[in-house]
């Protein structure tokens, strides 16, 4: 019988802009057996996520990927052979697997949250969840709305990359709380599915519409809170845009992830202006609140008011190609790599 | 015997990009004598301040000034006669008086503070510090640190244009609470104030040395609360070295002010990397708090812990060319145009 093999996705070479299937290559290798205090993972889920872009830049806070590294990331798995006395085969934990099948590693329940070693919480059902709107996706828009927005009913919440695994979040949290939401998405489809669905009160579709004149429409008397997922145009028709006392909740930089070229930020005319009040949000900071965010979250999900969409692909294999469609925005929902 | 009359600066042409002293022309009208209502007011000081670029282009919040119109400014006056019951001839005010030797209006003490008339604190001497060190732009140093910037003892604190009219008083206000200040200037005499007079604990001046530069020797540890009188690419330095939980206070452009280019700010990854909290000031919102301000910074000036440089010219014909120098960064401290 032949031995298991570990197949892994390394990076091939670093993309100078938008990553292609080709800057990646599928190896394999030899599963290491765990060493004493070591844990023997099979990977079942892998998330594949936008600060990714920025690991491959060698620009992000969690850590550098150059060409010929395993890919990192978050994923759900099953011990399959424990050498730690915390662990025992079979205990489901989430592990900064990387993408490949297999890991093998030290656990640390105490490192800082992207290498640390988490016991999966038993309630969430779908397990994928974990890695989505009840994992750091979900963590990313519970405390940066709760903390940074502050928000309060009757409230216009805007936010970007809406129907992404933050995105989606924020503004069902935020109905949940009483605001009145209005999405911005690219795609008829996306749009679609955040009114007709996750309930938000209006979309934009940057693509086949200014977002300006979106806001004008939908936000006549401003934006009360922005949770910004992407940065450069948008951020900037939507700073100028802001309710007097407005809150921003700087998130992420999809639109400039895979640019070379300065990036740049509003003017602070825009913040003076609207007395804005402007904060950079790491999720990392607020991980205490995880099972928080999950209780509140899973019970809006139990009662219908919170929906949530995966992007799942079958095998490791696939991961190149679904973290391009991440990239170019073609996802829908939370990009999940499937390896059951 | 002459009539006297009332000698004005009017607006002759929208400069595009840096005003000279051609942009503006003095003209001569015969003093407006009060009507039932009003008061007739002979101005002593008249205060120039950067935001009044920004009302020549037509950008300002508090109005625009067109060619043909005179510039607007804050005076201290004294009423020379009044036909408002609640004034007499005698009274000093600070009112929307412009730049001229005599404004006739109708006292509206609680318009919106740029055309609000307050009776002049009889405490604040010389009288003249209530259009800086005690004035607007004392009130916007003060409530910006104090409310936007939440200073605590051991923070490091910078700004910008610091030997400015607010600039000045932002340092030294931050010094009375336990803070390290460190200011930027632009040229080796303001830094020299900064430090020897003003008590600044370091000063970078811009034109000998790069910001960055200037930050990582001065401030290694990161900056707490940043003061941004001036956006550019000083914001843009200084956004990058700011110290986890680190606070911005956008109080100003002055960088900007006279480019008709599109004016942007830094990338929104500084602020999420140091978890920054940034806030866009306008004094005006704070305005209830100018009797607060007044006895704190009277307090610190009698103990000699706060000093304070006025930049004065003699005579409204004066005012073109010091406006042009205060654009120019060319003014020491406060530019007050003395009409006594």
């Amino acid at each position: 019988m032949a031995q298991e093999m570990n197949r892994q996705v390394l990076l091939a070479s670093t993309p100078d802009g938008m990553p292609a299937e080709g800057h990646f290559t599928v190896a394999e290798s030899a599963i290491a057996p765990p060493k004493d205090g070591e844990i023997l993972c099979r990977n079942l889920f892998l998330s594949l996520d936008p600060y990714m872009r920025s690991q491959i830049a060698g620009r992000h806070m969690s850590g550098s990927t150059a060409p010929g590294d395993v890919l990192k990331g978050e994923t759900i798995a099953e011990i399959v052979e424990s050498k730690h006395p915390d662990f025992k085969t079979g205990d489901k934990v989430i592990v900064p697997g990387g993408w490949q099948t297999h890991t093998t590693l030290v656990p640390q329940p105490d490192a800082p949250p992207p290498m640390a070693t988490r016991r999966l919480n038993p309630a969430v059902y779908p397990m994928s969840l974990a890695l989505g709107a009840l994992g750091m996706p979900g963590l990313t828009a519970y405390a940066g709305l709760k903390h940074l927005g502050q928000p309060k009913a009757g409230d216009v919440v805007v936010v970007s990359a809406a129907s992404g695994a933050v995105g989606s979040m924020v503004g069902q949290f935020a109905k949940s709380l009483g605001c009145k939401v209005i999405g911005i998405a690219g795609s008829p489809d996306k749009c679609k599915w955040l009114t007709d669905t996750a309930g938000f009160d209006g979309c934009i579709n940057y693509k086949d519409e200014a977002v300006a004149d979106g806001l004008d429409r939908l936000c006549p008397k401003g934006v009360d809170i922005y949770f910004d997922n992407v940065g450069g145009e948008i951020l900037d028709a939507v700073s100028w845009r802001l309710a007097i006392g407005a809150r921003v909740i700087l998130c992420g930089l999809i639109s400039k992830v895979n640019s070379s070229e300065p990036v740049v930020g509003p003017s602070p005319g825009a913040f003076i202006k609207a007395r804005a009040t402007v904060r950079g949000l790491v999720v990392y900071d607020f991980w205490d609140q995880m099972d928080e965010m999950a209780e509140t979250f899973m019970k809006l999900i139990e009662a219908g008011k919170m929906h949530f969409l995966e992007d799942v692909s079958d095998g490791i294999e696939e991961a190149p190609a679904a973290f391009v469609r991440l990239m170019n925005g073609q996802n829908h929902g939370k990009t999940i790599i499937k390896l059951l």
